[in-house]
């Protein structure tokens, strides 16, 4: 079929109790609206009874009426669900403390085109970013956290979420520990970068721990985060090969590139709408 | 939702000319029918114009039954269209010579449950693998094959699929160039694996023209067949790395296990019935 | 340079403190047993302070004369070493109980000569792998074990372990824990496959953890048996990507195949003398 | 043994014709120098009859010092051999035209310490990439080539490369085909990133020829320029999956990171000094 050149992509996801009549019911709606499917997964976990569901369009229909369209049938199954232009920049907040590579392949990454996002901040305890920060033209705020100041600190970073209508926050090697209550108020939206194959080498100095214990393979792990340190859903993994002469010292700068890279695997997919929540696990459309 | 004790589960595959009503139509079929999706992945190609589609289902109702009211939609949306009961095994001749690598581990695999096939025959135009056969109880038939014999031989073959009933046929290492009229025979019923990351080192001894480039990483390819020699649709490419240490000889023999388990997917994936042919490439919904 | 037809491989390993001139005192012993190095690799750990080192030669020289001669060096440097005839099969006791998966690879990688081993007994607590000892001819122990009996059981096995002049012993998914006493007579001669990336769900149902724990790699370890469960010293691991779609019993059916690759793989680089231990982690020469 | 304060690394190669001594010969050399070797490895090339040796030691002798005990094994066994401080950065310039990917990732491995190198300079045909020159604060020179002034510019870079003292050039996705007689001048210090999977998909848009033929695995080969294009000895590939829903224009973008990961690597092991001609392959003791 010929494609009018205003159409528009959009990309819907949504996850319910499983039940029958869901597909047919959405896909009718995105019949009405003149809707083409261009891709689309679905899943029913059998062991929830949860079934979820990504559907990219095309099509000449406004935002605003495919929206209500889709409306009665979110009521009416009680579908959780967004529904977003394909590609529209996602608000991402990144914090880092004094390790470039993440952030370093965050910005390059957005540049570039890769990562559909727009970072209209950069928050660090450390000023060591902020040239990095100048480069890219992107905000950066200073702000230091100490043990007295850390409610404090985390105020002002919520301040900012808020203020810069944030979508996303990344944590690209912060080295701080979020509150529980800073853990809660971003549950679903903040995503850290674990510089270990988890659950492996939780906590502090993985690759340390790693080295001791022998391993021959080392990994990184992206996850949500949530209050229990480290225990987060996992969205991506990645894992190198390493050897006997290999040190820890090595260990720690051939991690940096995986993590690095699973950490840009999970914002991208989390920003194309492909990561959705099942309980403690994920579901990633990939 | 409770799966009741009776109900029955069923694949749906399907591909088409890319037009707006397509899921809608079938989910509704399948509504109608009582089926549930369970699992589902529908993909558009932008630039051939070609829709597809596989949907696994959970329903109480019959495969004749269900068969017909998809037969409704197919013949509106001239659909290209397969129905099987999941799990159902797919009846698969697999020809080979001497090498038993590949021949093993499909008969293991098929054995512990994890290949969704039956096996009628091992066609060989060696006796070597006899035992192997004799060893999992399946009826070995020697044919061999000569310049002068080729004709006959690939009658004898035609005729055992015919009269077996065979849906697929693997050649796992059979080293023999089949003919064209063969080839077109077997359309999009044939898989072979080939000993090289294709396209590179089309032909015979990838190994040795591979060692004698000096690559670093060794593959194997399994395609459909078809007449021109290694220029099959790929289904599934598997690699390993090598260094300068491994001789020729060394990469025959790592290369032994990829092909096995490149083949092995290949199989795996194509009696799941998750394998579409879009022109000479493959859509996998893995 | 010419090698005369009649000359012989030998593989030279050695561990000791590290101190100057070992090499050069290995290497003129050598040179004087006119042996030519055709691969070799050393390493000193800067933290242990141990030397270790393997040497591959090919000589005109017979095995008990280059031994004499290399035991002087052996003598004044305090060496751990081994010299073992290139390609010389180690013979190798395999324990399995009812899974065929792991068993299977071994005995076909035998038979095809890519494990330098020789397969003298197979021991069981089930007699459901009988038929693939007879396949290929290898003698059957059947030596059920229950609380009452594991003690007779495990001094049947030592008996048979030093009757058969057995070198190595695998445990290819033997779903019994041996005792300390066991693994302290077997120490650094017993691989075992665990079917997970250690040190991440050690124990009962590995897949079962991870599945719940929603990772998206999963992988399989073959270390060396010590006292303490799947604590040993780590020879090589191996992973493979998972997503949200596999349920914890298709884990288990993936995992097969990695846990298969990784304990072959062991035992190959143990068998070719590639694997030096070094406290509670191993140099693998590969 | 304890190594002192003023203790030096360096790192010897060498390469000869294969012959009993070398090793011998060369460990007495570092022996009667003081040298405590922390790792080596050996090839001998059975084919070719060449050796390649590697060794890295701790020695409190002076460069000259040992340069000159060397020698005259060097002489003796008519070594090609190189003896440099480890670590020592080695002086690289880098090509680029207006893909940032590879340069980008260059110069942050440079800064962050990974790669053993120095930056003297840049080299492009466009100014696209000044910016990120001048953010690292390495000379950029603009060096425009047209067919007409393709000669002139070509002197233009020997002249640098002459002025600059630079021992290797590295071509970060640099858009010119160099003439022969710049890969002539430049042999075996000159590193090239090819976008695909060599030998497949020579030439131009390589990751669109191979979306044409389906693969399921694309990669990037990183290798020293030779007149034959696309043909010079590979030093490192790496590959990552892709699938059906991919487009030729996310295979592209999917590459970058590919690329710029293999060449980062390549020239990581090129400038620790791992990296040995063997005619046209490599020898890399990774």
């Amino acid at each position: 079929m010929t494609t009018p050149a205003a159409s528009h992509g959009y990309v819907l996801t949504l996850s319910c109790a499983d039940q029958p009549g869901i597909v047919h019911a959405v896909s009718g709606a995105l019949l009405e609206a003149n809707c083409n499917i261009t891709d689309s997964q679905q899943y029913g976990n059998p062991v929830t009874g949860t079934f979820f569901m990504r559907v990219a369009v095309e099509t000449t229909t406004a935002y605003a009426q495919l929206h209500d369209q889709l409306a009665v049938i979110a009521e009416q199954f009680s579908l959780t669900w967004t529904l977003n232009a394909t590609g529209a920049p996602v608000r991402t907040l990144i914090m880092a403390s004094k390790a470039a590579h993440c952030l370093n392949d965050l910005l390059f990454l957005q540049r570039s085109g890769t990562l559909p996002v727009e970072i209209p901040a950069i928050v660090s305890n450390h000023m060591d970013l902020k040239p990095l920060a100048d480069f890219y033209g992107i905000p950066f705020h200073y702000i230091p956290v100490t043990a007295d100041t850390k409610a404090e600190a985390e105020a002002a970073l919520l301040a900012l979420v808020a203020e810069l209508d944030v979508e996303l926050v990344v944590l690209a090697r912060y080295m701080q520990v979020l509150s529980d209550d800073l853990c809660t108020a971003l549950a679903g939206r903040a995503i850290n970068i674990h510089h270990s194959f988890l659950p492996s080498f939780k906590g502090a100095r993985p690759y340390h721990q790693a080295h001791a214990r022998g391993v021959k393979i080392i990994g990184a792990t992206a996850h949500y985060v949530t209050a229990v340190l480290d225990e987060g859903p996992i969205i991506e993994q990645e894992v190198i090969r390493v050897d006997h002469g290999h040190s820890a010292e090595k260990f720690v700068s051939m991690g940096r590139a995986v993590e690095a890279r699973t950490l840009a695997q999970a914002v991208q997919w989390h920003a194309e709408h492909r990561v959705l929540l099942d309980g403690h696990r994920t579901v990633v459309f990939a």
